[in-house]
């Protein structure tokens, strides 16, 4: 069969991983598909560093526009980041009939939409099976695998520095700070890690997912997204006791009363699968209704499990260039009639509470009287005895499914209590199958 | 686009479930895909039953052929099961240059080369994804999704029945037989198990995946099988106390020592995703060079479940004709040089062994010194006091990594000591990743 040739932009962590693998796997892809795949050009502004491995020099530019414009490249993989100079290679790219592969989440997240137009005018491939929990094919899952069914529910941990730091928050029963500040040592965190631990990265792939799974685009505005800073020892080990682990979810919902998509901590129970994926890993649930659930686990991130993504990718447009079938799979879906948004003061979910509350007679009574004034039940309660210095102890409740805005209506009106003392936290919490 | 036309051969189970999905979800697939699907003719030879849902009388036949010969039906379904007339049929649907998706695992295990062969003679696709752990989409992950990656091992879970009965031996604490009883009573094992419980359903898709993942094919002969018949609640309990869980795994292996296939009761850590998989639900571990571990989990059987498999099939076969894209993805491929096979017994395991032991002094002593001398080292060992009634006791070994033909031969010597009584049992036992 015809070669198909391919230009990297960016050689940072990932587009070296790639460039190593396409280079070191040419045989096995070849022997597998039939392609023989030509790494032409890889661009980088800084070519006097490590890649990792032995990169032919021949092969490296420090102009992109080398790797655009050459007439030989089908397939020119953008792995720059960031959502400015990036975003113009992928349009030239484009505008220039080659398909692009990406595994740019934040691009995706904000200029998805133009990007796959773009493409669909140019008649060629857009790929960004990378841009969401890194090695699992997740995208491919669920635009292929699951085509059939209508999808009511994607569960997912997928950013690893977050569910790095949840884990170790259990396991060593530490605070936020002091695992943050070693994962940071460790590699595990960046330098800056709001993008990380405040939801934002989880949202970008909630935002993808969204269009990819439930044919809804999605402005990052438009998800509520809650991060895991606020997340303290004392909750983890009182949702261990009640047997939950807390992690955070981008949680996206379809059912007859409308869709809904948000990034936060969750509660779940401790015998789940999702409970069970640790440190860096990422998992997604997916719930289908036809198969029923389903779930991906694997590497979110990291040189060569991203890699892994970006090549099949490659692989997948080489195919479309072999066979002359691109847009075989069309990139983006609307689901009519569109789903009705439903506000997250309208969600039903239960709650995770914990209060500080008065040892005295009658205060507990004071706080089930005022959940009840709101409709809401309660499923779980615990208090421990207090010690004799302290005025205030912690009380922990789990309640049943009610509105967000009812909860957030009651827990307003139990902080105004004098019962009621310091900081109160409110997470969600699911019971997922799995 | 062109509407692409579908028939079915046989209304079973996932017959009628392909049916029903097919023309239920027809609307959510066009809006995915731009690919209006037909179901023109479905036939059985039994029309007069309940499909469980309302199928048009116009499309039914009891005449096979009616749709193989059909010049509008570019897509023909084989959910007839068997070997004999189910083959045929697959034959003729390809010489007629239709498309062939079936769900038939033993076919695909005993004829995979011959059909595929076929399919590639005819220029046109022969799709099985629901043959191997039903609703998951693991042959388009290890196709597509990790096509950069030499496989370096894959153990999966991949019949519900056994999973059921293993799972609940576990959590009751009862016996096999007490459980299969059951399992039948409830629709969860069929009235004839032996395809299931002894491993052979499993070892059809082993033969699959090898040839898959791998590119090394293999007939079902030449897999080692081992079922669950002979697995006590003693053992189950015994495992659980040392931290494991015993499941029935397909574990497929390739290292630099060579490649090795085998169906059999695996101890494994009870903290690992693969213990945590719970029922009649099916998962598989795929370890990569590049991505690392990942895992799939959904489940492996089912009316519906299946039917999300065989129409994701029908969907990319109707892209293939949609875009003329047929062979676009090859249907088998051979790994060059083809790895070398290590016997059974040349393979390293890891074991639990649980004997029968005298209750008297140096007993122990001889078992360690006989297990020392045929190189085998001792990682831990279980004997709970004996009651005074009894002259032999359980004792319970797990070991170091040995040739299987080392601790077979040392197993021998002990079973001919008059220290050692009773039935004796080995099981393979692994830490696995993930």
């Amino acid at each position: 069969m015809k070669a198909v040739t391919v230009g990297i932009l960016g050689l940072g962590t990932v587009g070296a991983g790639t460039a190593e693998t396409l280079l070191k796997q040419r045989g096995l892809i070849e022997a597998r598909t039939g392609i023989p795949l030509i790494l032409k050009k890889a661009a980088d502004l800084n070519l006097d560093r490590d890649f990792g491995f032995e990169i032919p020099k021949e092969i490296l530019t420090t102009d992109a526009r080398e790797v655009i414009q050459d007439p030989d490249i089908q397939i020119v993989v953008e792995l720059i980041g960031g959502t400015t100079i990036a975003k113009t290679f992928v349009l030239e790219a484009l505008a220039a009939k080659k398909s692009v592969v990406t595994a740019n989440k934040a691009l995706l997240a904000e200029h998805g939409a133009e990007l796959m137009a773009a493409a669909e005018a140019a008649g060629v491939d857009l790929f960004f099976e990378a841009a969401v929990a890194g090695g699992i094919p997740i995208i491919k899952a669920l635009r292929e695998g699951l085509v059939a069914n209508p999808i009511t529910r994607i569960c997912g941990i997928m950013n690893g520095t977050c569910n790095y730091i949840l884990t170790r928050m259990e396991q060593e029963g530490i605070g936020f700070d002091e695992v943050l500040l070693d994962a940071q040592q460790l590699g595990y965190a960046e330098a800056e890690p709001g993008l990380d631990v405040d939801g934002w990265d989880t949202a970008h792939k909630a935002v993808i997912l969204s269009q990819i799974a439930f044919g809804v685009p999605l402005k990052l505005s438009e998800v509520p997204v809650e991060g895991i800073r606020g997340i303290s020892p004392q909750d983890v080990h009182n949702a261990a006791e009640l047997g939950y682990r807390i992690k955070l979810l981008a949680m996206l919902d379809q059912s007859e009363q409308g869709y809904s998509v948000s990034v936060q901590p969750v509660l779940i129970p401790d015998h789940r699968m999702l409970s069970n994926v640790n440190f860096s890993y990422n998992a997604i649930l997916v719930e289908g209704e036809v198969v029923g659930e389903t779930l991906y686990y694997g590497k979110g991130a990291g040189r060569l499990p991203t890699a892994s993504s970006v090549v099949a990718d490659i692989v997948d447009a080489a195919r479309d260039w072999s066979g002359d079938s691109h847009a075989r799979i069309p990139l983006s879906w609307d689901a009519k009639p569109t789903p009705k948004w439903i506000p997250v003061v309208d969600r039903l979910e239960r709650s995770y509470v914990r209060l500080f509350l008065k040892d005295e007679p009658g205060s507990l009574a004071i706080v089930a009287q005022c959940l009840g004034n709101h409709g809401i039940s309660i499923t779980a309660l615990v208090q421990h005895e207090g010690e004799e210095a302290h005025k205030f102890i912690p009380v922990v409740i789990l309640t049943n499914e009610a509105p967000v805005g009812a909860i957030r209506h009651a827990l307003e009106e139990l902080s105004a209590l004098p019962e009621v003392g310091g900081e109160m936290v409110r997470y969600r919490l699911e019971d997922l199958p799995g």
